[in-house]
């Protein structure tokens, strides 16, 4: 290896575009998120279930929004055998798969979740990358509303038992038959125009952001950005670019009102077809239960707004957004969405020849992370280190070694400096770490059988004040102090216990 | 989707060859087993890491053992800008390059760990998968043989907290340099050699399961196994050859002896270069180290006959037997290795330039989670499943979900019947789901104001007894009984705490 570590010929240490390392404190931040959303889960009676990251390409189906790369954001590889393998780019298509395959032996409707990283090869971005964590909930085997009023439920549940209070979230909810049937009404019925009306959803998706003129173009010819990419349009003519425009000008106003007799007017003032008006009564349902489960408007609200980007949703769809004002660095009034789903009653059908409805739920982890430590709910920085023993002898690392070894033994997170470095560094060290104290014994302590320990936290109080006054001298003592080696483990513990921490 | 719905055209769930679906409790087993294993490495001062699953291929290098096959063990595809991307293969290369690239901001030495999936593209055989988890503990940044030491003590008392008894395992140590002191007789020095020697060690490796007669086939000119499959050999002659094999049979006596003289016999035995008395040495301080703290011959010994596959170990290494007797069913009177690892010194400078000491472990998971389970130190059997509130008239759901959210308000895990079953398939149904009590409520039981509780358990018992006997009939009363509407929780927290359950 000499050969390859000479500089000119050196590796670059770089992470792929659109990739990144984890800390500490966000690896631990994860944790505790996923555990409080997990209890909510459990109570539901949601059980766990994990799948592979990586499945056969064609079990995962092909339903990803904007895919205009050239292998349609699927990280993929060609087997041994010659089949196609992918890395998963959500975690509904491989839960959809183990359905499947383990159908018999399930439980029906099968309630699960399942959390883990997914995978997709698209241009990466601001707070865009090629993994992220999902953590999701589904509900297989049910064609009821009631299904999807418990994952509009559940999901205000997680989201208050993160400590998100009412009134800064709202779930919205809509339904895919209800856009299907204004589609219906102008001529974009069956499945030959099954891709132009997922560029009209996608259209109807981007009103709220990119405004009218942009929506008129991407339904017609398409649509120029300010970086010269041209995204393709549906080519509707103005007529039925009109109808669309009209279903998303003509907003359901849900909120206050009663859900029943809101949703009702709005299948009155949108034109729709028979599918559009199967979709308004399952919203009605929808909102039934919800209502009577004492799920206000303020928590669960019904929003003409909400489409969904992925292509395998076939009924009731979900967002949850976060409503609370952030600082505006971006210009986005709201935090935005954290999660959304919705029914996908073909995607596990697709393997069974025989009609499995399903409904689901996903969380985006890093994002509701990211909300959850702007509101100061959740503490992504690292906590305080371990007490560091220092090497003042090197001939007498066994001793310290035991020392590091009582410490341990009293449950107290303790290390072995192990570098190479002398006294000064050794100190730089224990900083770095964020240690509360270091422990010390030279050769004058090792005669009288002491320990040194010093305190780094009123070290560093220490050297902030007026030397010679009363406080300076009080902290003096206390930030380092030789004791018994006997009482090692009694005067760490002290130092913690100042700091609050045992 | 109605086409392809069609039983002729229906795709087929199946998982590639070599991954796996985890069940509940293996999740839940495995989350219990690691949380325990992370407790000691926090103790220990290591701090929690994470890195994507994928890397360019050119910063994970080649260092797999048995790259026999075209794409050499790894995962790989082309990225968009012509650049090689690969899933990791283990956790030691990603975190080399995490170093490297974080290298100012780290203290040094690092102590880290990590716990993640990691992917190997090879032929998939019983228990061998081609994503499987590790958990890793590494201290970057410290040539003493002291990281060494703290990993093998480390490791020992990660086993003793999973509930695995001193005597049932072993951390078995040798060094890579001692090896390499044998090759350098035998005129393998120098990086031309490399490849040579790997095959050597590799060998070595394989005299406890091969036996003498395979082993100096490898070291000669190849072998071919039983399905007819041949290994090319290392090509050695035939004093080359006695020389390895007096290695191998000398081996270093080290149980209940003085480890440092047990060293010092075993290094004037074998023939070595001056590399290979380095090795010695390097073992003699981590066993004074390891004596010094206690850790007897009974937990950390040193063993000869440790080599480890991987490519990239500079000095020693380690490896965690259990050795238990296994009921023998595959002939292997020890249960064998669960983790191991070593030092490796190259790794991080690859990419800096300049020498960058580093040691490491790792722990098998799911083989540690087999150990576990085989001596029922861990339960990855389905634990009780939730109450089911059943659907006796569908018209009411709101109500019964309403029993649903008050059981759940009281902690209670409980869920909705959600499929479209009469009552005998909904009894089914809470079997399957393992639920302790089902509630009912027909419409005779609402004009009562009443609801029916059914305890599963009590009744799966009550059906082995025999009629009108006196515990039949008390088994009866407790089997099913109606309560107030309003007695719901107390009821059914009343069967939880039958079965000791709250």
């Amino acid at each position: 290896m000499a050969e390859k570590s000479e500089k000119s010929n050196k590796l670059k240490a770089r992470l792929p575009r659109g990739l990144e390392d984890r800390s500490p404190g966000e690896i631990a931040a994860t944790r505790e998120m996923i555990e409080k959303i997990r209890a909510v889960y459990e109570l539901y009676g949601f059980e766990p279930v994990e799948t592979p990251a990586i499945e056969y390409t064609d079990a995962l189906g092909k339903f990803l929004p904007d895919q205009d790369r050239p292998n349609e954001g699927v990280f993929s590889f060609l087997d041994d055998d010659e089949q196609w393998l992918s890395l998963r780019y959500d975690l509904t298509a491989p839960l959809a798969r183990y359905v499947a395959e383990n159908f018999d032996t399930l439980p029906k409707p099968y309630r699960s979740y399942r959390v883990g990283y997914v995978y997709r090869n698209e241009k990466p971005g601001p707070g865009r990358f090629r993994q992220f964590m999902q953590f999701d909930a589904d509900t297989v085997g049910s064609a009821s509303p009631a299904a999807d009023a418990e994952m509009c439920m559940m999901a205000a549940d997680a989201i208050e038992a993160l400590g998100i209070p009412r009134g800064s979230y709202i779930v919205k909810v809509n339904n895919r038959k209800v856009l299907d049937g204004v589609l219906d009404c102008i001529g974009l019925s069956g499945e030959v125009n099954a891709g132009k009306r997922l560029t009209v959803l996608r259209a109807i998706d981007k009103y709220d952001r990119l405004g009218r003129e942009s929506v008129v173009a991407l339904l017609g010819e398409g649509r120029k950005d300010e970086s010269g990419d041209f995204t393709r349009g549906a080519g509707l003519d103005a007529k039925q670019s009109q109808s669309v425009l009209s279903y998303i000008e003509s907003p359901l106003a849900d909120r206050g009102a009663d859900v029943e007799s809101a949703l009702d007017n709005w299948g009155k003032v949108i034109e729709l077809s028979s599918t559009g008006k199967d979709g308004i009564n399952e919203l009605k349902q929808i909102g039934a239960l919800v209502r009577a489960a004492n799920y206000g408007a303020d928590r669960i609200s019904f929003d003409s707004s909400v489409v969904r980007g992925l292509e395998y949703y076939t009924g009731a769809v979900f967002e949850v957004e976060l409503t609370f004002a952030t600082d505006g660095k971006d210009g986005s009034p709201r935090f935005g969405s954290v999660g959304g789903g919705g029914r996908y009653d073909g995607l596990v059908s697709r393997f069974r020849g025989e009609p499995v409805p399903a409904t689901g739920f996903s969380v985006g982890v890093s994002r509701l992370l990211a909300a959850l430590e702007y509101l100061g709910k959740i503490e992504t920085k690292s906590e305080r280190g371990p007490v560091v023993v220092t090497v003042f002898d090197k001939d007498r690392i066994a001793d310290y070694q035991n020392m590091v070894a009582r410490l341990r033994g009293a449950g107290i997170r303790a290390e072995l400096y192990l570098g190479s470095g002398k006294f000064g560094p050794q100190m730089k060290y224990a900083d770095r770490r964020n240690a509360p104290c270091v422990v010390i014994q030279g050769s004058d302590e090792k005669v009288k059988g002491e320990v040194t320990i010093k305190d780094l936290i009123v070290g560093a109080e220490l050297a902030k004040l007026e030397k010679g006054r009363e406080e300076h001298l009080q902290k003096q003592v206390e930030a380092q102090r030789s004791v018994p080696e006997a009482d090692l483990v009694a005067a760490v513990r002290e130092v913690l216990a100042r700091h609050g921490n045992n």
